[in-house]
């Protein structure tokens, strides 16, 4: 069963690793958010794909999910005593791929060529494709005005109140190469459970990547058990923008194009009003403990696909 | 006594640390080559000022004379395991001053601007000022064709060749703020035990510093020692230009603007040589084994100066 996974940051990279361990690596194809992506220090940061590279690779730091494993941070702290900023915590080892990629997109190489290099240069064995190469930046709108996604969720901590989302360049975008084959040619699409705001939404914008998503079974893990978000600013999203934050939102969230729904089994009461949205449901534990965890949660959710 | 300096890289760094540790730190100005700047992963680095403030601020790496004490190489080494280049070493301390530097160039800052507020940072309390904030850049002229500097020095460890210097962009490059002001306002001049073709005179060919220069006393410390350089390729490059590498040699090199030249004892056979030429000599040890060694020379240079 031939699997492509859309995923975000820390969330989806431990599903992909997952899948990862669970499906022949050549079945499976994970598509990366670069709305997160920024410059800082003139180079370019792709937070979320260095987190699926690194998780899928063995390299991360297992404490905090993202950044590598032994990391050092004697550049940043110098930077500090320059007076630089150094809220974006930038990890030694980690700076060599904004350093390496920073220079292979001033010699012309485009972020998937780059990414897939890189992939290979980390014995990664499956595809990893940002979804766009085009530069595409979300921005959130908040009460204190628009923030580029970078200082809201690490400056800012998510502390301000969200009043929706944009996507900036979204509407020039391309899907990078392969994007739209490796979705036409697989079995299931999973949308990996990652923030659906700025996650997953960034990668079915792109357009001509919700068409060919549509084509296919589409199952969501949700990233949301008992009204909380095991990491990141979803739930608190949800709630300003007034929505209830539970596998049922969503579920509402991408019912366009769901087939599908897994979520943890303490939200199991949602089956019936999930179900009434016209969405197949699998309910188990969805909590990813460790690298076991993740892989008990991709057998599942591929089980669960089976049955569909 | 109002001093200005001329230097490159780590023999005018230890000569520069010498004086900063035997005058008053207000009456020192180290003005630096810029020559050797170069983009790096999309960064702007400054190898000689950096040597230069490395060295002031007690920063530097004593075994190597250039980059930091303590220093890690975790980025580096990991660019490496993306296939990327290594061959110019980027500590991970050091790329703190190559991010933060960037990140200001970015931002509109000048060098000068970012020299200064780093030297405050590192708590450096003489002045020290980029030859200029124009783009200048070295190209050496060799039998395998024109290198720019980093990758015939760093590179090509000065293998091929030479047959001349180009310093592109230097007659449009306008001396940094402050230089003109300060040669114009010491007593005397100093050219650092430096490279002569590479680290001064490309600062005596921006346009207008000459001229300054001219109008002071200069005293030039040979950094050939028994026709070899302690560091660097400058007797190299001498001999295949043709020129038997001396102090003689560093004497006709800079005889349009010098007052006397200081040289090592060993050489003290070359006297009548050099003031033939109408230039004032004096002979001392001129190695600086160490940072007492470079206090050492300061205080000869200075007391040849008082006597000139």
């Amino acid at each position: 069963m031939k699997i492509t996974a859309l995923a975000g940051g820390v969330g989806g990279a431990k599903f992909a690793q997952g899948l990862y361990r669970t499906i022949p690596k050549e079945d499976l194809t994970v598509i990366v958010n670069t709305g997160d992506d920024f410059e800082h220090f003139g180079l370019a940061v792709s937070p979320d794909v260095d987190t699926v590279c690194y998780t899928l690779a063995g390299l991360e730091n297992p404490e905090s999910g993202w950044g590598r494993a032994d990391e050092t941070w004697n550049a940043i702290s110098n930077v500090k005593v320059l007076g630089g900023p150094s809220w974006f915590q930038l990890g030694d080892r980690d700076l060599a791929t904004h350093l390496e990629r920073t220079r292979r997109l001033n010699l012309g190489y485009s972020l998937s060529e780059i990414t897939r290099d890189f992939c290979k240069a980390w014995r990664i064995d499956c595809r990893v494709i940002p979804m766009t190469d085009s530069r595409v930046r979300t921005t959130v709108l908040t009460d204190e005005g628009a923030l580029p996604f970078q200082e809201y969720f690490v400056r800012r901590h998510c502390e301000p109140r969200v009043t929706g989302f944009r996507f900036d360049g979204i509407h020039t975008a391309e899907p990078a190469p392969g994007v739209l084959e490796e979705i036409s040619s697989s079995d299931a699409i999973i949308l990996c459970p990652s923030n659906p705001w700025v996650s997953i939404d960034p990668i079915l914008s792109v357009p001509g990547i919700q068409p060919a998503v549509q084509n296919s079974r589409v199952v969501s893990i949700s990233p949301i058990i008992q009204g909380r978000a095991l990491k990141g600013p979803a739930a608190k999203m949800y709630k300003e923008l007034g929505i209830e934050p539970s596998a049922l939102a969503i579920a509402n969230h991408f019912r366009y194009i769901l087939t599908g729904i897994v979520f943890d089994s303490q939200d199991a009461h949602l089956k019936p009003h999930i179900e009434k949205l016209g969405i197949g449901t699998f309910t188990c534990n969805t909590i990813m403990e460790d690298s076991s965890g993740c892989a008990r949660l991709a057998r599942d959710v591929l089980h669960f696909i089976g049955s569909l």
